[in-house]
């Protein structure tokens, strides 16, 4: 069977049996989403992985233990506040989340995933919350009438947008993917642009799938994708306390994915994540440019790994890639710190397709080819160490006067 | 014998027996110091710590060879260019460097030191490196006549100003300490503003003294300090090429230093590099704040420093801090992606004086107190771990648009 994606509308509710709405509940400034519910007709097989960061947010801990026995049938997400680092009433305020979702879809409050994303440290306002909860489930159990699928779409898509801190662009895709058995969607929609470091799932994701996978299969595949999509992202070296990525597979398909479709499935389902992985670095704070750091020739995928985000984390990296000023010796030099073994003498840096420096040293280039090269958003760095044949590719953005704006007046 | 140091002038050269000179060799743009050379009247006690980046510097190569044998008695260092990933050029110009100085001071070659600091990548302009220290080691032969201690003072500020880069603050300080046995003196000088983050030391340091210390003990002593002071700064996240901090004792006082002198000793050496370390982070690239990060109540030194440093580089952490926000939550979420255990539930955390965050959860405080504090250069940051007795301190600046500004356009 060829492997052929379709993209298609519906965002995070394009598969069959999933429904998606985004709501203001006022837990942001006036007149913006905050909240959003996603609902499974039925209870779905899911998975989850979460930040690696000691401090972890109160949503997180409880979507943990209810994602114990691999099933759930909603998510239950809010922008605007972070529930983290308030205590007890934290806690509490993450479980009423799930409760309320729970009551309006007249289903069991384990089978509720919940999540926040905002700023640490402030409880979280409980009147707007259930409010929005309330409104938002009120539309999902009404959704079925609504045959509509461009308002089917535009509600997904606010379930999108409802999920968006400093995120300036939204993140949601859909495909289908035609498999020997049948017909499969994914769906999916992210959130993130700054605090991304990513040790595990570093961001909120959120991915749906018609397909019929148990929760191990699901979680296994989850994990191997996180870390070369997700955990491939860096922003700012900033490993948020809320990040986690969910996955439900409702199964509305009858399609299993078996044998070759197995294969089909799961690549479609790294490519998404890989795809909301580079709208996430895209769209890190600040930024004017997308690195894409490329590291070949390594003889582990953990060397290349390593090597690869050192480089797109490099503060200096960053900001020469900002001011369009092929500085290459400060690449090698964030190889160097990467903390893997490498011989030096033999690295080849290229910026697109110009090669910079071979054999670890510098070669002579075009000034003028350099600065065209970098006078583009998109900017490849690719780097061979000519030791094996493993590779690895990060994902980050340049360091701008934007992100220090951005971020000296976040709270305030 | 009480512990009482007193500041004196003279900086790298204060120590007994030892010369420092400075010249305007014509790496750098016009009219620039850029070429230091400090000589001993006799062979010294030498002892180096060097960066644990991959990628090392020529001259780093060099001196880690010559520094085999413990004994110098001469160092050159150059700015405006690293002299590093430029091939065997870069070990030849580093050989020519130690070589010509020697020379000028008819002493070994493999006594001298070679360090520079600057961009990487570019041939070093050997014809103006040459003439420098020529002109450099007439000034040092020359010294012995020239008995005007302001004359020398000056000098030796000269080879302060000479390995600056983007530093805008000289790094010299002398001390003189009374022991039991008699005076011994300690000189120092550095540089570092960009591309810091320790690895062992991470700068170029140079220290004098006059102290009779065998290398041994003074490549201990020089290890260990390193680890609490040059190690504990971070302005970037960046480990250098090119970093090293050298020391030469020449024991011109006489006075070696045993039993309670080891201790008063051991102790200026160790506040000496402290010192050192806080004036690089206080003239971090674009800094306009001094954050000074003290954790406390761990369980072992390596837990502390870990944490203090992760909240130290944090790019959320400092543009908070340059924005004068009190945007505690990034401190508690930096301490969590330290890679190190504890337990979030009993972390505290105050600005200056100021509590504002208790057993890993928010406290109300003033944001007008908080605000007042925040206003300062000098920002301490107190975290308590409630765990044991141990603790650490890390140094570092805030992110700001200068160092965007600085760091956009460093090359061209």
């Amino acid at each position: 069977m060829e492997y052929k994606p379709l993209p298609i509308p519906g965002g995070i509710a394009a598969p069959q049996g999933f429904k998606a709405v985004g709501v203001q509940a006022g837990i942001k400034i006036k007149d913006k989403y905050d909240l959003a519910v996603i609902g499974s007709d039925n209870l779905a097989e899911a998975a989850g992985v979460y930040t690696r960061n000691r401090v972890k947010a109160h949503p997180l801990l409880l979507t943990r233990a209810h994602l114990g026995n691999g099933k759930a049938q909603a998510v239950v997400v809010n922008s605007g506040n972070a529930n983290a680092c308030v205590g007890e009433k934290g806690d509490r305020a993450a479980l009423e989340m799930a409760k309320t979702t729970a009551a309006g879809l007249n289903i069991a409050v384990e089978d509720v995933i919940v999540a926040s994303t905002g700023v640490i440290g402030v409880e979280l306002p409980l009147e707007p919350v259930r409010k929005g909860i309330g409104e938002a489930t009120a539309l999902l159990r009404g959704h079925g009438d609504a045959a509509d699928p461009y308002w089917q779409s535009e509600q997904a898509h606010r379930a999108a947008l409802a999920i968006m801190t400093t995120d300036t662009e939204v993140k949601e895709l859909a495909y289908e993917l035609k498999c020997s058995r049948g017909l499969i969607r994914v769906g999916a929609m992210a959130k993130g642009s700054g605090m991304i470091h990513p040790n595990m799932g570093t961001m909120l994701g959120f991915i749906t799938t018609d397909a019929c996978v148990g929760s191990a299969a699901l979680q296994a595949l989850l994990r191997e994708t996180a870390d070369e999509s997700f955990n491939m992202v860096t922003v700012d070296g900033d490993t948020s306390t809320n990040d986690m990525v969910t996955v439900l597979a409702n199964g509305a398909s009858g399609v299993i994915p078996e044998g070759e479709d197995w294969a089909l499935f799961s690549r479609l389902f790294r490519e998404v994540c890989i795809e909301l992985a580079k709208a996430i670095a895209c769209d890190g704070e600040g930024a004017t440019k997308f690195l894409e750091v490329k590291v070949e020739g390594a003889s582990t995928v953990g060397q290349a790994r390593k090597i690869a985000k050192s480089i797109c984390g490099s503060s200096l990296v960053k900001t020469a890639m900002y001011g369009e000023d092929a500085n290459w010796g400060r690449i090698l030099a964030a190889a160097g710190y990467a903390g893997v073994d490498f011989d030096p003498d033999r690295i080849d840096v290229c910026l697109g397709p110009l090669p910079v420096a071979e054999k670890g040293k510098g070669i002579p280039f075009s000034e003028e080819e350099a600065k065209r090269i970098l006078k583009n958003r998109h900017i490849p760095i690719g780097v061979h160490l000519h030791e094996g044949k493993e590779e690895a590719t990060a994902w980050g953005c340049d360091l701008t006067h934007g992100y220090v704006e951005i971020n000296g007046s976040y709270r305030t």
